[in-house]
């Protein structure tokens, strides 16, 4: 395909792309969902679990195979974005507010979802076509374990958000529990890919790398980053310079990342927790959100689901698979939290609440096990049975959360209104 | 290059293009000059003219062959983009307030650059390598023609909200003139595009399908897209469901447009002309705005200028043809349209005024010219004449203004401030 060619292929895809999770997000919301789990479904349709088993030349005619490398950078960048924004919004602070509940039920809420993965892999590892063959055990079950229990923080955040409960007991647990669980997965996934690498020296240089990373951006570079916040606080806004800076600033991050082999998302995520507070996060998520999440994210939502195969999903083994990984994934990680939250003294209700926030998965288990399957740790049967399981404990956390907690809460006027078009 | 490969390619030639965009953008404004001068400039600097020439490996390595292909892709969407935002902008009120004046100016700026521009062509025509040879003579003059006779429509605009010239007779006169040409010059290139398709009923189908969608934006679709404005007037904001729409028409138009074998950037342009006004425009404006200029239009840039070889300008007679271009260009515009100014009774200053900023060509230039050459009607030769044309007009255009108008005005206090951060 030429250039020109590519470039009218490109904006029918994109049409298609926003009208297909547009569409099912407007469903997802009618019946109560939020906006992501109408596109996550929908990535999943138009691969080839639904339009491409039915309608294999109209898959082909919008997807053409040289299509795919191009929406594949485009889902990097949109997911690289969104992780920056996530990180720019990311609130230090909580962790000091509320510490030994959150310590506690962000612990319970990382260790036995851990474990059971783990104990989940030592079988699964056994299985022909999960794992991949080059994965050894203690990879697979350190994959395993950081998938499960990883947390759908930024959803989580919104939900808190738009039902107002930023600042109770549930909200700032929650938030809390939820960004510390969701750095240790992220760390321990830098470890799984690090070793996955060829050799100890990739595996040095991306660990090395990743940790001196991390430090120089939180410590130097929170430093020197604040002369751009001081310079949008004298300018009274975001100039497109310092947007441009920005940008370069993030490129540069996810290029790093990504060539010493752990992953852009850290890379963006880092250096959003890094960036200023104030006026210039406030105007860099208005400057930089609507495009990232209405127009690059569904690209990612519609490439995972591109690799999506629910049709490999479909023997007595397959479904057994599929229905251990949900239990496991929903005990470890709803009960842990729930049972963690009681004993530290939180209501039953609050409790019950915030084993049902963090049990959801969302886009962040979808970028967690794409980068698996990008990097050859996971095969796509297991991928595809991942999928399922962030769909459906995503699925679950909207009518749970109402029911143990909302519709009484409301009730008893301590929640705000129903979440908003997002 | 496999997908992963692409991606980290990508992300470290963004941060390359947007790091060079920027350097020089601040070293043009540090001479008075705007953003966009810089920006055509950097693209040329990383090109085969500089960059290539001298550092042909460094060059390869941020450039590989394979991200060319990403390149154009990105560039298209950021022209389309900002051709949509242009036409977004776009205020028709303006023809009806100044009509005499305008009419005339543009109609000079418009008739007088294009007879000299196709003066040029029977010429130019006949010297081998810069026509492409499928091109018929009326073709090459149609295609000269509209390019001499563009206008920088959008920073024309820019300038003269930045100085605060909105409301005042130079602005209103000015704005609507350039309109006009403009409008007119992209018809006419519509025409060269059409008729350069293979065969009469290539033809037919541009011509005949740009004319039905133009009506049919303009008036069907002007009407349905009232619901989206009444839409965000309720919500009080521009909601992620609202901007998808939006994205999902435009995507819709620009392939249609480039399908039929007219261009992108009419069909952007066109819908952003019929989109509703008032807080809907604003904030999509504020949405898109940011991504669009910062982010995917020095894509753009840096794809033009690797396309520009100044090095091919590198003979007696080429610079002779240059130097023919770029007065002819000059006269054309600038003098045609002072002379008209003149004629309808403005006084000296003001319409030497009016003269300078129609004769800039900035990045409008860039778009026919990049059209011309993807679609095969010039060669390389000529581009990077034409591209050398548009630069100097650009360059030329704020000091000669300063000259003619500003110092005086901003002694008599007719005049704003000098031009912010843009």
């Amino acid at each position: 395909m030429t250039g020109a060619q590519l470039s009218v292929a490109f904006f029918l895809q994109m049409f298609f792309i926003l009208a297909i999770c547009r569409l099912v997000g407007v469903m997802a919301r009618r019946i109560g969902q939020p906006q992501v789990v109408g596109e996550m479904i929908a990535g999943v349709l138009m691969g080839p679990s639904l339009l491409g088993l039915f309608l294999p030349e109209i898959q082909k005619a919008i997807f053409p195979e040289e299509s795919l490398k191009f929406l594949f950078v485009g889902s990097q960048l949109g997911v690289g974005l969104y992780m920056f924004l996530v990180g720019v919004e990311f609130n230090t602070q909580l962790f000091r507010s509320r510490a030994r509940s959150a310590a506690a039920v962000s612990i319970s809420g990382m260790l036995v979802p851990f474990a059971l993965g783990a104990i989940l892999a030592f079988w699964l590892v056994k299985v022909p076509g999960l794992f991949s063959e080059k994965a050894k055990t203690f990879e697979a079950v350190l994959f395993l374990g950081a998938a499960m229990s990883i947390t759908a923080f930024p959803m989580l955040a919104r939900i808190i958000y738009e039902r107002g409960l930023t600042g109770t007991a549930l909200g700032t647990l929650a938030l809390a529990a939820g960004a510390i669980d969701d750095a240790a997965a992220w760390c321990v996934l830098a470890i799984v890919l690090a070793s996955f690498g060829a050799g100890a020296a990739v595996a040095v240089k991306a660990i090395a790398g990743g940790i001196a990373y991390g430090v120089l951006v939180l410590t130097v570079g929170r430093q020197l980053l604040r002369h751009l916040g001081a310079a949008a606080e004298r300018a009274g806004k975001l100039t497109p310079s310092l947007l441009a800076i920005t940008l370069m600033l993030f490129m540069l991050a996810a290029w790093f990342t990504d060539a010493i082999g752990i992953h852009a998302v850290f890379g963006g995520f880092l250096l959003g927790v890094a960036m200023p507070r104030g006026l210039f996060a406030a105007q860099l998520q208005r400057q930089l959100e609507p495009f990232a999440v209405v127009f690059l994210l569904p690209m990612f939502f519609t490439f995972s689901g591109l690799n999506t195969r629910l049709d490999m999903v479909n023997n007595a083994a397959m479904l057994l698979i599929a229905l251990a990984v949900l239990l496991a994934s929903c005990l470890g990680k709803g009960g842990a939290c729930w049972a963690a939250a009681r004993l530290n003294g939180e209501d039953n209700r609050t409790a019950l609440a915030v084993g049902t926030l963090m049990n959801s998965r969302g886009l962040m288990e979808l970028i967690i096990i794409n980068i698996g399957l990008q990097k050859g740790v996971i095969q796509p049967p297991l991928f595809s049975i991942m999928v399922l399981m962030a769909i459906v404990t995503t699925l679950m956390a909207s009518p749970l959360f109402e029911c143990v907690y909302g519709r009484h809460a409301r009730r008893t006027g301590k929640l705000g209104l129903a979440p908003a078009d997002a």
